[in-house]
């Protein structure tokens, strides 16, 4: 539905299979990089890759360390550039300012959004390595180029949140205690299993996608906002502020147990 | 430089002339129309037609008002939607809060942005016929929906400026002193004509492209910030606050004044 | 229909205006080369024009000389590679055996096709200056490099045929011909002129398009196999042998006027 | 290279792994299939498929009979066409007429080619089902539309080989002997293969590509024209004509085994 709101075709990129996309632990750069070393297969040559650490709206798929450092070796190898997208899992969602340090690997690009403003404030950056500024002054935006206030608060979310590392550690504490209300939760419910990283956790209903809407809307009924993800909206898909408390944790957990409970019951 | 920034060939519109493009007052429509009847003219046949109703980055261009009713009137014959790009000339900049009002044209769409808000936050409207509402829920939007401050913001405006045509008279006047102020610089300065609409004046200077820059850069060091336009920068450009007060304007006229002068002796 | 046939856009040029187009004799490049200057035209910047000199499939619309000229003078101006489809005038269809050495202009390339061959056998060739031979050995083309009986007749042909100037005087000769005839029928018949050039020759019905198809019907009862062209299909089209003799001439003419009396009588 | 040669970026179709893509014998489908059931995959829907039943120009790779029914399988389940480009491998190269015929299955399209005009002339097919044939008359071809020799010849080799199944026959047997002969090469020759289906065999020099060149160059000197085929030009390949008699077998196995030990020696 998305692609189709474009109205022409979106055909000047490729997908390539994610961590584990096919199920197995093994060889998924195998096609892509068989495909790049392969002269005649059909691909363009491509300027770079673009991937998520741990897929948002994909169903809060995280990616191994292994396999992003090895995205990254693969980049290298073919001169690819790496850009991460950390829009949605940027910005201590999965416990480091960006999602990527904890396989030590540098993209050439990263996309920051959302949070970056520490506010709900409008702002959207793009960092990338000096030797990729290429662009002449104002050549690829409009006329908006960035909301004052966004960069006040912005500014002042850097400064408070990450001077030192006490939100990230806060941040593995947190979702190591919803991870096991979740897993709680799996237990008690055949057919799911916890999915994500850091403060971006879900519940899969895996083959019975249709639970996991209706899960969402027992817990609005409580008062709880959730979010679905996957491709079949299976995924009950929990993203706190960082700042929750360890309360408002066990409230939400509280209903969300409750709000499984009475769609699978 | 703005195109090629894109990185792919951006080939899925055609550029029309504008009212005037090819300095003559008459049969502007006649290529478009033509190649729309030709049914070998390998013309693409377009959607619909998008027009700024007085071009604001191409050099303050004003089209006429028959110009546009039949622009309007060519579309209904084709089938064509009528988009007007409403951006920088909405929001009262050319004095009715619809810069097409003038023509008694209904277009089919409108992009409002900037000014929508009333106060300088980021904010952006796509107006269309309830006929033309054809999305799904979220089917041609990201996850920025819309930021709240600027919902309040723009409400407050539209409710503060538009409940009477107050602001609407006042930017006729406005703009005819500023016109006066400009012609009695244009009279000074060979080589220079006042060009635009409402309070979107400026002063072409025409063969001598650069002096525009030239003029721009010695307001500013005089404290008055203009900005250029038009396709070789010519086009020296003025843009106050619709709620500039007479005083400031004669302030601003004087820097203006000097400034060209200070290029031109 | 043959656009949609693609099955995708087809976006990679933009239409510009043929000599008259607009049904005036002056200023059918000031659109072009106004969109060339202008640096805010949206206006890809092209990598060459490619025209026929008389239209064939549009209508037999033939551009003056001094229309030719000015498009290979604007060419040279802007550094755009003047192409010229010379499939179907070509190879002495309007005199010479290139359409455009009535102009005396040098294109950059020249695709001619059909008559080349001599003898109604497949055979295309695309004829560049020596600088712009970029390409790799067979980097441009299929597994299909050209027929050999082909070249034999096409080799013999141009022995044939174009050691002198027999051939091309003899076709300006049966133009004459066949134009006064056709000249003799659009006289007797109101609503109709006659058009093209050398030995692409046509009839139009301007105005009363379905006539032509009508036309083209009744002769090829009365035994002679005539075309259509134009956007309306239009014209009837005569594109005769260049070797008709003239006791053929004289019989297609009879036909031709039988068939159009028929049509409107 | 070839695909530069376009001037505009290929975009409407994505490479899909090939049977053996990977080296497995197991999992090709899976890629495709995951993408096509994933609403979230970011993969265009396709409108079919286009595959060699065995790649000619790609290495002489023959698809299993089994992979060529699970893809017929595949496209049945999602509602792809299923286009078979049997312009190298069809008219009896691999045997029967179709090279899909071993599979049993029934392709939408089919395109022919090459071969189908028996006697070396230019001709090319498109066979579809009767249901796929949505075109408008002359919809989507050029002025060039057959070429009534070939026509001739295409419709006597029909006749003169498809009466029976004695060239079929003839092509198995000439296949065996002629891949007895290869192997007996590739035995004695470290690092190399054979590879190839029916009369399109060839030796794949693996990790020596370079060899396959040279051993070309050699068959050359020594009277025998071979082409190389793959990605990196590894493969020899041989493409006799259906028509070849035992001794040109002999002789030219002869001249392969020269060829090959004068450049592997």
């Amino acid at each position: 539905m998305k692609r189709g709101g474009a109205g022409v075709p979106l055909v000047h990129s490729t997908p390539m299979p994610f961590d584990n996309y096919l199920g197995s632990k093994g060889a998924d750069f195998e096609y892509f990089e068989r495909l790049l070393e392969d002269a005649g297969s059909s691909l363009n040559a491509p300027a770079g890759v673009i991937v998520e650490t741990t897929q948002g709206e994909g169903g809060l798929n995280p990616a191994r360390v292994e396999w992003l450092q090895g995205l990254a070796e693969l980049c290298k190898r073919h001169g690819l550039l790496l850009i991460v997208d950390d829009v949605q899992m940027g910005c201590g969602r999965t416990g480091p300012f960006f999602s990527f340090e904890i396989a030590g690997i540098e993209p050439d690009i990263v996309c920051l959004s959302k949070s970056i403003s520490g506010y709900g404030l409008p702002m959207a950056l793009t960092l990338f390595k000096p030797e990729h500024d290429l662009w002449g002054p104002g050549e690829h935006n409009g006329t908006f180029r960035g909301q004052c206030p966004s960069f006040i608060t912005g500014t002042a979310a850097l400064k408070h949140f990450w001077s030192d590392d006490t939100l990230e550690r806060s941040t593995e504490v947190k979702s190591a205690k919803i991870q096991a209300g979740l897993e709680a939760i799996a237990n008690q419910t055949p057919g799911t299993h916890v999915k994500g990283r850091g403060l971006a956790l879900g519940l899969s209903f895996d083959e019975q996608a249709p639970l996991a809407e209706k899960a969402a809307a027992a817990a609005f009924e409580r008062g709880l906002l959730v979010e679905t993800a996957g491709h079949k909206d299976q995924v009950l898909k929990l993203m706190p502020a960082l700042t929750i408390t360890d309360d408002e944790i066990d409230e939400g957990l509280g209903i969300v147990t409750e709000a499984v409970r009475s769609v699978t019951r």
